[in-house]
């Protein structure tokens, strides 16, 4: 199996970056953090409170696709360096137990990394390591320079 | 063509039940309204401000999903009562434009009405009536009393 | 709401192209034509046989995910011209009904004509009209020259 | 992490079982084998021959749903025991590279196993190991008699 590459940004760089190019996040109150990047994966951490609640008490659809779309983000960031312009085009996501706030780990992999389309599988977890939901996320990279 | 069946709810009926089981929506600012509903059918219009835009200035992808996700909720509503613990199992969503900050409206369509599982469509357009995101979501719907 | 493009192949002539590109449909002996091409859309037709059936007698997924990615394909020749070589890359089908062997109608839309990527719409309905099937297929589309 | 739930049929069962169900696959020829079941997966191989190509040479989309599809079915088959009649509701896959004729091998993990939905993530892989094609399939489970 073909050893995926290494990343060229750190995990606190990453996080500095979202913070720059994503101020509503903070502003938003939301507390997301970039726990790690290796090769081909991040891990991308957030911490649902009240205000991420549907009926019934549990977290949101809307808060765990933004949380998936952010940790696909993450690792492209992490993997081909600032674009902060990638687009998600396509993102497919099944939900699959109904968390309870609380920390939720996103860990998002690298399926393929072409030139103009990045695929990637991210899979949200609780903290008793349950999987509460699975995404694939389909990125458009904007053209780099030679 | 088989005919979708007629609505139980009306667009206010079903507004005012969304804005009961889902008081985040408000006090997150969020303007949504639902503006009608019809046979098979229900639209859902967000005016998108500055606290939904991503890197580049366009609306983020998390608020066309939360639009999406919505409106696929109020057409469920509409159609068979209140029911707030039915919840998405899959969503799928292609982002097709990038749209600038503005109303956008979200047309929900029943595909399927079974008794465990509801598959809606759901056109995103902006005010030039161009489609920005195109999704599918599947509900699952708790079992009801006869 | 914008005007699609007209298409630039006819039905015959996609019909035509697709027996020369993909003579394995009719190897197979699978009954597929292409009935009418027309500004964004294309109807294309499957008889669907007792080859096609899955346990309980109805027709199988992976046939109607044959049909839906045939029309995709059909509805992008038909606008584009000639690329053998554009590649599905996501497919989504939601199946809806189980329907009986016999003539099966999908109906594919263009969503979004990029130069890149073209975003589909797909629904397939049995000889009743009813909606059996759902799907959203991207194609890839290789460079073209100027 | 939970543990998932030990395999209920072996994997000759499984093979032996979709034989019955399903002649359509030796009568038109498909080599598949279901090679392996474990706590939570399977392991399907299909010999990808020239009836399965698509312009360009490479194995068609239609095939590798077929693959991906069926691994789905043999794992749940595996777990849940002979319920002939669980069907696919939806399946969206991603197409990750062209793959050559040959082998190629599709392991199907369960996400979740509820009572009503099994929810599947499938990776299929050529020789060399490179991930082609990433599907996830959700299946409907009839109610079973207690």
């Amino acid at each position: 199996m073909p050893t995926p590459a290494a990343p060229v940004m750190s995990a606190p760089e990453v996080s500095a970056y979202l913070d720059e190019v994503f101020p509503q996040i903070k502003a938003n109150g939301d507390s997301i953090s970039v726990m790690d990047v290796s090769h081909g994966t991040a891990l991308v951490r957030l911490d649902a409170d009240e205000r991420h609640v549907r009926p019934g008490g549990t977290v949101s659809g809307p808060t765990l696709f933004m949380l998936a779309d952010l940790a696909a983000y993450a690792v492209i960031l992490a993997h081909i360096g600032r674009v902060a312009l990638a687009v998600t085009t396509n993102l497919n996501i099944n939900f699959l137990m109904k968390p309870e706030p609380g920390p939720l780990d996103a860990t998002a992999t690298i399926l393929k990394l072409g030139k103009r389309l990045v695929v990637t599988d991210i899979g949200i977890r609780d903290l008793r390591g349950d999987l509460v939901a699975q995404a694939t996320a389909t990125y458009s990279i904007p053209p780099r320079e030679g």
